[in-house]
């Protein structure tokens, strides 16, 4: 349904935007679907770039966003989703033309007037799968490799534990662990993720925390000799039971706890081993370390290109769009 | 009551030692008071030196290696106290002559017999009060400087909070703070130690945390724009606030959480603060920096030397001696 208007085609645009701020679980109500239109041209006078977007990738720290956050302190506001993958249609920045692949932070929606295109990243690598340039290739990936090599530097032969394994960050942790010579070790919360962990993803082990009654015998039991990198999403009774099965000088990068997003927080009652083990715990934001992304692309496209990494994607596709280019 | 045996003066020796394991408090019904005797005289063959005890240190971790560990990764093990200052009477080291002054970790006693002199250092400063040595110049010095400047690295101008700041560490910590150029608050448990901190260790402010209803706003009222390094004796509540009052980047060094020894622990509930303000948390011991000793008393001795440094000491003269030299 495309319609001329003033010189410029218009097309229907299609877009989810958060009614109000969530607290605990998101549910389909907070969320409204608008259609709007858009014109297929940068307005004249502007030095923005139009957007047709091709993958919007929903990570789990997005309902963190969608709360209401008031502290300056924060490192971020809250807002409706998200990372968002796509292709130029119309651009008034020399930097982009038409047909360039971007990426970057816009709305959930079928078109975008990007009007500060200094926050767009041109895709570079085209022979990749393309929906990798929202997860193993962009702030997903990086933010594995900052959490592990940055905030833990593992050495060869160390012992690495991923919790949320199969998740977004984790099942890449896992994954570069063991490029980095480790022994690595994963939960997760069914068999069949345990069985992707061990048979797809090339983990030591890995196994089904809710299949286990006391989770510091689980990890006794696949750590005899303890825990030298925790690789941290869930916090909570993981946390506790890590706590207790670390070596002397493990260390701890936070990046989720997500077993605490919707739920009263339990602290850890173990804290006393961080003084024991001497051990460092670390939260981290992977904005933070955007400059390392260059070094980060170096190392992970080379063992992409040689299908060292699986990378796991759950896509679903939007099947009513109808101005499909 | 000295007696002569196979050539050498007999002294008593009284001596503390522990009953039993501790669980919870100690009491004195823990420990055992037993005089025995001991020869002033190093035995032929031994290599050994004998120590007239001067000074014995009761330091608060002591209490957790009365209690019994059986976590082989533990940094230490159950013991009977402490840390010890005395005069060498007699040696068969070369290393220690008599009269030198030295000091180690050896029983609470009035006289040892030290079998494994490599464990014991000669005290080669005289200028400075004798009983600093168990104190601001020895482990405890050393703890307050690597668990500020080693873990926490504090630049000039940044806002430093320390808890339990009349300890034994704590107010050393403070001074060693206010020194590097820092803004720093202090809390302890009393209207005196809340004076002794402004008045006479230089604090900048400093509270009683048990006339604050709200810990959360009693920081934010001493720390409007947060607390960038935070040293950590206690634990509990004081933590939880503290999470919520970090600036970004900041740093907490685990130092002791005395608040949780006795009781079941309460864990923090903030703990989400370590990732949006990408906190790290570190856990030390100072028996892994002891190779930084003679750096740090090249840095504190002169400011013990110009009076920067006030030491606050609780010496329990025992009068009962009668062998004294």
């Amino acid at each position: 349904m495309a319609s001329e208007g003033e010189g410029a085609v218009e097309l229907r645009n299609k877009q989810v935007t958060l009614k109000h701020h969530v607290s605990g679980f998101p549910s389909e109500t907070d969320f409204e679907l608008r259609t709007s239109s858009i014109k297929l041209k940068v307005p004249e006078g502007s030095s923005g770039v139009l957007l047709q977007n091709l993958y919007l990738s929903a990570d789990p720290y997005i309902l963190l966003r969608m709360r209401n956050i008031n502290d300056p302190n924060h490192y971020f506001t809250s807002f409706t989703p998200g990372s968002v993958l796509g292709r130029v249609l119309d651009s008034r920045d020399p930097k982009f033309k038409k047909g360039d692949l971007v990426d970057g932070e816009i709305g959930w929606e079928e078109y975008t007037l990007v009007t500060a295109p200094e926050t767009l990243s041109k895709i570079e690598y085209t022979d990749v799968p393309l929906s990798y340039c929202t997860g193993v290739l962009r702030l997903i990936g990086l933010t594995a490799y900052v959490g592990l090599f940055e905030i833990c530097a593992p050495k060869k032969g160390e012992h690495v534990f991923v919790s949320a394994a199969c998740g977004a960050v984790g099942h890449l942790v896992g994954q570069f662990a063991k490029l980095a010579g480790c022994y690595v070790v994963g939960s997760a919360g069914s068999k069949e993720k345990v069985d992707l962990l061990k048979n797809k993803l090339g983990f030591d082990e890995a196994f089904n925390y809710k299949e286990e009654q006391d989770l510091d015998a689980a990890l006794r039991r696949y750590f005899p000799q303890g825990i030298d990198v925790y690789f941290e999403n869930v916090g909570g009774k993981m946390l506790d039971a890590v706590l207790l099965n670390m070596r002397p000088h493990g260390r701890i990068s936070v990046c989720g706890l997500i077993s605490q997003y919707n739920t009263e927080p339990e602290g850890p009652k173990n804290l006393m081993q961080i003084i024991y083990k001497r051990i460092r715990m670390e939260g981290f934001v992977v904005w933070d370390y955007t400059s390392l992304y260059p070094k980060f692309l170096d190392w992970v496209l080379p063992h992409i290109r040689e299908g060292k990494i699986f990378c796991i994607e759950d896509i679903t596709e939007v099947k009513s769009r109808e101005n499909r280019n």
